[in-house]
């Protein structure tokens, strides 16, 4: 039997996307009925999946969303798939529903991609994705318990903390990908800490490499070959060579699609049919800095993009809208922080844009005899005309994480380093570097030096 | 003998605001000769002092600025006690040296304050203030060594750090003072948090307090009288009780004062005399908010208002001064931070600024159930009209001492609530807040439904 349902507002997803669209909607339209349709009852936390392979979660139990539960009380949640939408009838179908909608909004999310190459060698028990999904999760760290050579392919951040994770557990890693890891975040002389400090974990970096077959025996993947003919053995093999945009359901329903596959919006998250929205993984993005679609998937992004979607259901209230990823992000590799927003300056000059940038390596704390102290630096990428900071990247304690978004704030405010010289910082010797030499300010200062001395 | 002297920029102090005015200087104006004179070789870092009476530093060697000796490199550095100031002749003279100069800067710094009906008490052997001065601190620190009971008078930052670091070492404090610790820049439900970590500690808080009158026997303090006729004993007092502007010097060359004593400067740092600036403890303050003069002696402060003038010395080169103080600060407590920037709810009341606040408390990490997760809170003051940051207070873990560096740069770039619940925010489950609840992003939305609640 179909249940025939009617709501105000129909989100189909059940990540962070969607969550921040209700949790948003509900705080500007009160008075709307809000329905949550999603396949899985259980959603894990996008970015904690990684620490489920260590020991910092351990289980896939420990990372589910919690968010749930308060929701629950307000929104009405059904468990289905979502077969069928039909936009201008402003109806959708799943196997047991028929929900009738004012505003739909797409946050269907991402699913793994891997290299049409690599299509059949999934097919074999001990190649995986990292699929965001509960059974898959748990059947993959199940399946690692008694495994010791671990083949992890890619270098993006999951990859980089899944290798990291497992090499503190003591298993004996390979991570194959790129010329340097998490590239498109760091320049290299950034990245290469990261590299260090894994190496030391007794991971195995098989850089400037592509895996270019899976080899297998008896039904089992026993290896990959790279591009240089080196063969890598390994009893797992972990495919984090990225996601796309979940759409198909979108597609089907008629809504067009942006480059790279995500479902196209404007600045106001709203698809053609200005009741029909898409925020998160699915959405089609663009860049903060160049304007170019992107192919960023980041949390950040996803939180930002439902916010400007969960104000502007019934109207654009205030007109600033998402105006691009920063693909701002944080991770830690070892007791080491690695920070990014905007560009890089490996990307400042592929994109060909004028810039300078402004380096400076001090310590976290001040004195430098404050038991914790260690070291932080700051990379500054900026316009040279202006002195606009574009980018950042930052490397220290966990403080990093927090002064990465000191930088994003500056960058989506399109301050300059101008503005930055004068900034007052709290400093405090058992928190933060000293108001002498705090890093930011002095790569600011940096890069006002050499915009100086460039121009003349 | 008196040696004569020519040189381009003279700065006159030894402490941070000097320090960063002259790192600035030798960027932007790299050929001029610069030359500082100062009393003492040594100089203690001001806001590590409270941490050289505790295990944490432990001794004064080890809080000593560091800073000195690259700059001895390419700046003159003499010690001695400037006697004179002849501004129309640009000349300054000390006991040892007669000093010709095209630019001066006052950095004096500051000096204890206490009530004057204290002052034949600090005649006493224990009785003391915090002096920034590496002789006078190590002969409080020796003097605490042996004894027991300890008396701070005064609930600013100085006063609750030393209790602290008394208190984690095995010593017996009383603290007295204000209705709540730290009044200024935390309302009383933030204080509050703080005060129960002191008192876990065993630190007996006499608040609502004010000593009137030091109890002495045989030429020694034995405790205090409060108001209300308690009488603490103690061994030792610690005075805490501020600062006041070290402007002999510059009166007597016949400089403006501003009220509450600092020099008079304008916006670039420059007194009447455009040749001749004021920086640090030593300037005339104003409050970023209010425009009101203020009290506020901050690291954070002075450092910027060394930069502003540091790159003004020769010529007004970007029209961005030093826009008042934003009161910006952090501090541990126990293991928790508090950090404030702007003005809090209690002092938006006061000064009859039509507000509202928001406030969320959630988790510093994601899942909660990542080990070291703790509580984070934070709150917001906003203009009720626009929605215009003016205050923000964080408790949370060390990263709460950057993420007050993210709310000084929205206060001091006058970003709306509006501004905020759309902004890019890098998580990470290890480091930060989830993405679908991060503290800051939550408290404006706070704000935003506050203000729009308020105005129906």
């Amino acid at each position: 039997m179909i249940e025939s349902l009617k709501t105000d507002i129909l989100v189909i997803g059940g990540g962070p996307a969607a969550f921040v669209m209700v949790a948003t909607a509900l705080e500007h339209y009160p008075d709307k009925k809000i329905t949550v349709i999603k396949e899985e009852k259980q959603s894990l936390v996008p970015c904690g999946i990684p620490y489920i392979f260590g020991k910092t979660l351990g289980s896939a139990e420990k990372d589910i969303m919690a968010c749930g539960a308060p929701m629950a009380e307000v929104v009405a949640i059904l468990i289905d798939k979502v077969l069928d939408v039909d936009i201008d009838n402003k109806q959708a179908k799943s196997a047991n529903y028929e929900i009738s909608f004012e505003k739909l909004v797409f946050a269907t999310g991402s699913v793994p991609f891997v290299h049409p190459v690599f299509e059949d060698a999934l097919l074999l028990e001990n190649c995986f994705t990292v699929n965001k999904n509960v059974e898959q999760i748990e059947k993959l760290k199940n399946y690692l318990d008694d495994k010791k050579k671990i083949i992890v392919i890619g270098t993006g951040f999951i990859g980089v903390e899944i290798a990291t994770e497992l090499a503190d557990i003591g298993k004996d890693v390979t991570i194959i990908g790129g010329n340097h890891i998490l590239a498109g975040s760091f320049d290299y002389e950034m990245a290469v800490q990261a590299e260090e400090i894994m190496k030391k974990k007794g991971i195995t970096l098989a850089l400037g490499q592509h895996a270019c077959e899976v080899l297998k025996e008896n039904n089992l993947a026993t290896g990959v070959l790279l591009q240089d003919d080196t063969q890598i053995n390994g009893e797992v093999i972990i495919f984090c060579t990225g996601y796309k945009p979940n759409t198909q359901l979108a597609q089907s329903a008629g809504l067009k699609l942006a480059r790279y596959g995500g479902i196209w919006v404007d600045e106001y998250m709203r698809t053609r049919n200005k009741d029909v929205f898409a925020v998160g993984d699915c959405s089609g993005r663009r860049d903060f800095i160049t304007r170019d679609p992107s192919k960023i998937m980041l949390a950040s992004t996803s939180a930002s993009e439902a916010r400007v979607a969960g104000y502007s259901l019934y109207g654009l209230k205030y007109l600033k809208g998402f105006d691009g990823t920063i693909a701002i992000f944080s991770t830690k590799i070892g007791n080491r922080v690695f920070a990014s927003a905007g560009v890089t300056e490996e990307r400042a000059k592929e994109e060909n844009i004028d810039h300078v940038i402004g380096s400076f390596e001090g310590l976290n704390r001040h004195p430098g005899t404050i038991p914790d102290a260690s070291k932080q630096s700051v990379k500054l990428v900026a316009l040279k005309s202006s002195g606009q900071i574009i980018g950042g990247q930052v490397i220290g304690d966990k403080e990093a994480g927090e002064m990465i978004n000191t930088l994003g704030l500056a960058i989506e405010s399109k301050l300059t380093a101008h503005n930055i010289i004068s900034l007052q910082v709290a400093t405090q010797p058992l928190l933060t570097a000293a108001p002498t030499t705090y890093p930011i300010i002095k790569a600011a200062q940096k890069v006002i030096e050499t915009s100086i001395s460039k121009t003349i």
